[in-house]
């Protein structure tokens, strides 16, 4: 349809219709993190897509559809495409890695992607009409931790005599840590670098301690 | 001085202003947490310490003294307690272990005093006037961390082969990873399990997994 479909006029062609839709998200992702939801304006959001407010308007019709778009695309970006690659891993130490490099990966061609991620999780809080249950970064994360963990206790690779469900939760808070990290404090070089101590600390490799 | 203290007409007694300036200082952090800087009003405020709004610029000036004021404190009350609890113990892990006993401690008088952290580094983002350096949380963690772990190397207790920094700073975003739950995730309950798993991680004691 893109290319071939008849437009009335003044209607932008499909291609570019959504390059532009995908120039809005992008802006509306920086400034939602920056600001947050209750400060962030299609105003700002068209300065920073460096686009006319009522050409904002055209693509989104307010700021709560706007916003849910960016969750599903920021969700869909860091959290789904860090599973896809995961699942192509064998075992758990390299679907978690795996996990990790794809979000990293995802979050180097947008700064913004994992300090929306904390955000919206914060915003989810102030404001509960925002939360989307499909889009659910946190629940996502805990369903994917969940079933790398069960699979490695099935196939016999991981052994514990510890509480399986809160390990599972140990594993999301760190992964939240990270997120945190990525999008707030480090650069995208030191989290690679954190992430593969954290990888270590799992093979019990990274350290020897004695009392 | 408390109580001696003569005082002028409508002043209040040393004690009761302490108490009142504390009671401001919580529901503050609270309509912070919940609201972000921007959206916190006096008005919010009073209405949570069941307060008049003259009454917080009695002793308040402006909203950023009294968020200065609600870092000092909650820094104070989480970092600071668990550094001082820390430093009690002896090794490695029992100093981590006293430090997120201490924090969660603190959390559990003072629900929000986590989400609070966690958003005050997401506020001096967005707003640079707010850094405190004195009082920056982040910074608190680190030298705390680093403190621990050069410590454990010195003794001899701890022995890696790996880069030292790197392993400092995956463990403070560990450290923020489950302060980013207790805000925002998990019950007090669920937090002191899965610091426990991660403290049994940090032994290389949570589990064998073999490839």
């Amino acid at each position: 349809m893109a290319h071939t479909a008849s437009r009335g006029p003044g209607r932008p062609p499909a291609a570019k219709a959504a390059e532009t839709r995908e120039r809005i998200v992008r802006a509306a992702r920086e400034v939602f993190s920056e600001l947050g939801y209750d400060a962030a304006t299609f105003q700002a959001i068209a300065i920073r897509a460096d686009l006319t407010r009522p050409a904002i308007n055209h693509y989104f019709s307010s700021k709560r559809v706007l916003y849910r778009d960016v969750v599903e695309q920021t969700n869909a970006k860091v959290i789904a495409a860090g599973i896809a690659k995961a699942r192509e891993a064998t075992t758990l130490l390299n679907r978690i890695s795996a996990f990790f490099a794809a979000a990293m990966d995802a979050e180097s061609t947008d700064r913004s992607a994992a300090a929306f991620l904390v955000t919206s999780v914060l915003e989810a809080q102030r404001h509960p009409e925002l939360i989307s249950e499909e889009h659910d970064a946190l629940r996502s994360s805990r369903e994917f931790v969940k079933w790398a963990v069960d699979e490695a206790i099935q196939r016999g690779e991981l052994s514990t005599d510890t509480d399986i469900p809160a390990i599972v939760e140990m594993l999301v808070a760190v992964m939240w840590g990270m997120g945190f990290y990525a999008g707030y404090v480090g650069h995208r070089d030191d989290v690679a670098v954190i992430v593969d101590k954290f990888e270590l600390l799992m093979a019990n490799k990274l350290w020897q301690l004695r009392d």
